[in-house]
């Protein structure tokens, strides 16, 4: 959906998808570091409604370790955000950021290495869910 | 330090940064939606010691709520990660990914304005940190 994120749609509806989420990011390898529900945030703060949305904090710790000693900056992107939104009663839209694009910021031997596994992670996360349903 | 991030050094001890951090974001009208120990993430997950360091997902939901209708793909990069780490005993670095740079990403006039918005009030936050060291 943008040039600097990876996503999938999934004709499934939004809580179930992200159950499947969570598993296929656990599959993977990530733990789960913060969840914001955006639909409640907004709602709250703002008192505008939006779909069901969150935005998931995925963390490999192994990566956002080597992550950082390749680049402290790269702080600033972590966690990676794995985004879950429904777009209508019985399809979802899960969408993370994309490591490739990060790496592309860095330009740094160390820290491609470290993308490129995050990415293939993320994408066999992504293509798990289009199996599944 | 990079081409994506906004950062100050303060001449100050890490805890008493991340104090001033929090009062500096709200006083810029931004809440903390969620926070990081990646000292302790890391500590507990791989047992390396790091210097200490924390991410601060920031977040000003007039701005995430126009951000997100401007694009909704943003939304795998809120909030606005807000980095506090430990240079040494009297220094620490604070570094926040740069909205400017997001919108550089976007390239859409409604999420620039917002992005302007988001780095002025960023920009003003850390020059309020080293006023007041």
């Amino acid at each position: 959906m943008s040039t600097y994120t990876l996503s999938t749609s999934v004709p499934r509806p939004f809580a179930d998808t992200v159950e499947m989420v969570r598993t296929a990011l656990a599959d993977q390898g990530f733990g789960i570091l913060t969840e914001i529900d955006m639909q409640a945030t907004l709602k709250a703060k703002l008192e505008v409604d939006v779909p069901p949305q969150v935005i998931l904090g995925a963390c490999r710790p192994a990566l956002a370790h080597q992550a950082l000693l390749a680049d402290p900056s790269i702080a600033a992107l972590l966690p990676c955000n794995v985004v879950v939104r429904a777009v209508d009663d019985e399809t979802t839209a899960v969408e993370t950021f994309d490591p490739d694009f990060m790496a592309g910021l860095v330009d740094n031997e160390a820290f491609r290495t470290v993308a490129t596994d995050g990415h293939e992670r993320l994408m066999n996360m992504l293509t798990s869910l289009s199996k599944e349903a």
